[in-house]
């Protein structure tokens, strides 16, 4: 299949910009006139120490991330996190855990190994198709901080208000990062896998406040203390250095395409295309309410699995890939990250019109 | 600067093949029809699985990984084994660290979190310039395992045995993995970071005994507990994908060029150009005594700054890039990996007696 011809809707590992992708082909062999590949430069040369640096003021740049707050380029995705987040900031404490889906689930189980786990809110008995209301959440009065996932691609719910707490916030924003203006004042912590809105996978970026790194366990691994990486900026040991060379051009591509803010637009648009073919559908059913509905991730189906895996056929006939949804959800998923173009929303859209006419 | 006329002698990440580097770029925007990028790829895609396969079963092939082992391909390089090895395979034991090298006490530091730590060798107050012998290790008769850096990097020196103790070896291959046979009968575990002889930084390769799996400290991070990552087959979540799909080209490049056996050959070829230049000169000195040699990174100085930045400077103008030694060692180093071709090799030896002929 040629490249122009399709739209890939993979939750992530996902979609990047065509302008990227050619970019860094153009580049590969020779990077910039140095006789190398960014792939075979010492992490300390001054070449690849000007990408690394021009990532992170990209970073803080667009995210307005405030000078309290560090940006660290590691490596080991959420999961790594999950742990991190415990041992550096949790110390034996109590947390308030909000539990929305699968991963915010793990990270509460994996909290449980260095502290108490307080679960503020837990929507696992309605399928997680919805996003408890600020009333509903039950706040732990001593909890060192409130951790939450903000987006979550699996079930296609998104919070779309920051809960108020007494404690700094933590948040996994692996799937809405770059997404929306944050207001990182209130949050202890943040983090995101890169692979869906910002680089390949095998990079995760944690923004960090300052003033809370330092009170690890004393088990912590030394990749892992937020206090090691802060003083060595990262660099501690080798970083994923393609990875964080291709976040920064991911970088320069949305700064180019008008910044946050027009993400947002961008990705309203994009999921408002399929969320009118759902309002209107007598065939597919969405998966989550439509007050938490997530502009990342549209999850639907048919109720039959078998029209389900016709329509996932049909739509890989027509260029239109990886809309199966995940095993534990079932029924199909879009996945809507930044480098999605419109077009690919307005064809899904129509295809899913046309299933539509033919199957009901 | 063409990168024709370049070699990259940096100690890693470091030069990779040509031909692997254009068949990178070449399917760089639509792998093989399928449409996307592998950077845009779904870990769980089946484009995707044959390429971490094929990736796994070129390791066991090349390197006869026998079936009692495990390969796993991680993330955190070998820092994050620092602290995964012992939590994993000490669980509050003893075990014993030969440190020949930087990283190798790095290792022994970290381990005494999780357990205790009993030096069988240290060669720091020669400045590392030597292995200790099999009749010098002091080994503790109730050691879990004995923990060894096969190449120490910086200084140039390399293990060319694999010591007999009672226990089970460790070892970090993290620079010489490929490029010669290895037992691997004799190793409970056996890692390397990937950014020398294997693919981009970000990937770690662990090649680990299965029957010591499952016996990690409670408080393990899920990520680093080797028995999760057997069971998960190393997609406990999303691994670095882009970095197994370059280790996929660099191993078919390996066998192409001839398999572990003709790295082996070629690594003493390359090494033996510089070394006899070492040997027959006046102005260079070796940092490594002669026994104990690197064939991977050849390390000398002048004896004076000034003139070895001097050389630094005249290599680099020749595109010679990247020979400055490491800050704890000083002067220069010149690593010659796998993808290194003799020509280099052959290249910078000429310099250095053109350089000796000038300055002595």
């Amino acid at each position: 299949m040629k490249r122009e011809e399709t739209f890939n809707f993979a939750a992530g590992p996902s979609t990047m910009p065509r302008s990227v992708l050619e970019k860094a082909a153009s580049e590969l062999l020779n990077y910039r006139g140095t006789g190398m590949s960014v792939m075979e430069m010492s992490h300390r040369s001054a070449a690849f120490q000007e990408i690394f640096d021009r990532a992170k003021a990209s970073l803080k740049e667009l995210l307005r991330v405030p000078d309290s707050h560090e940006i660290l380029l590691l490596q080991g995705g959420a999961t790594l996190q999950f742990a991190a987040v415990p041992m550096n900031l949790l110390a034996g404490g109590e947390a308030d855990y909000a539990v929305t889906g699968r991963f915010s689930g793990r990270a509460a189980e994996e909290a449980k190994k260095y502290g108490s786990v307080h679960f503020a809110a837990d929507t696992s008995s309605t399928g997680h198709d919805r996003i408890p209301k600020q009333s509903e959440l039950i706040l732990s009065p001593g909890a060192k901080y409130f951790y939450y996932c903000a987006n979550n691609t699996i079930y296609g719910t998104e919070w779309h208000y920051d809960p108020e707490t007494a404690c700094p916030l933590v948040c996994d924003m692996s799937s809405d990062i770059l997404t929306r203006p944050v207001d990182f004042s209130r949050f202890a912590l943040v983090y995101a896998g890169a692979q869906k809105n910002m680089a390949p996978a095998g990079l995760t970026v944690v923004i960090v406040d300052k003033s809370l790194v330092g009170r690890e366990l004393p088990e912590t691994p030394e990749l892992m203390s937020y206090k090691a990486m802060v003083q060595s900026d990262s660099m501690l040991n080798t970083p994923p250095c393609w990875c964080i060379y291709m976040l920064s051009l991911m970088l320069d591509w949305v700064r180019e395409t008008g910044g946050v803010e027009a993400m947002e637009k961008r990705k309203m648009q994009r999921a408002a295309l399929l969320y009118d073919v759902l309002d209107d559908s007598r065939l597919f059913r969405p998966h989550a309410r439509r007050e938490d509905r997530s502009f990342m991730n549209v999850t639907f189906s048919t109720g039959s699995k078998a029209l389900d895996a016709a329509f996932v056929e049909g739509a890989e006939e027509r260029g239109l890939l990886c809309v199966k949804g995940h095993k534990s959800a079932g029924g199909m998923r879009a996945s809507l990250y930044n480098a999605m173009p419109l077009e690919g929303a307005e064809k899904l859209a129509d295809y899913m019109r046309e299933f539509e006419r033919k199957h009901v």
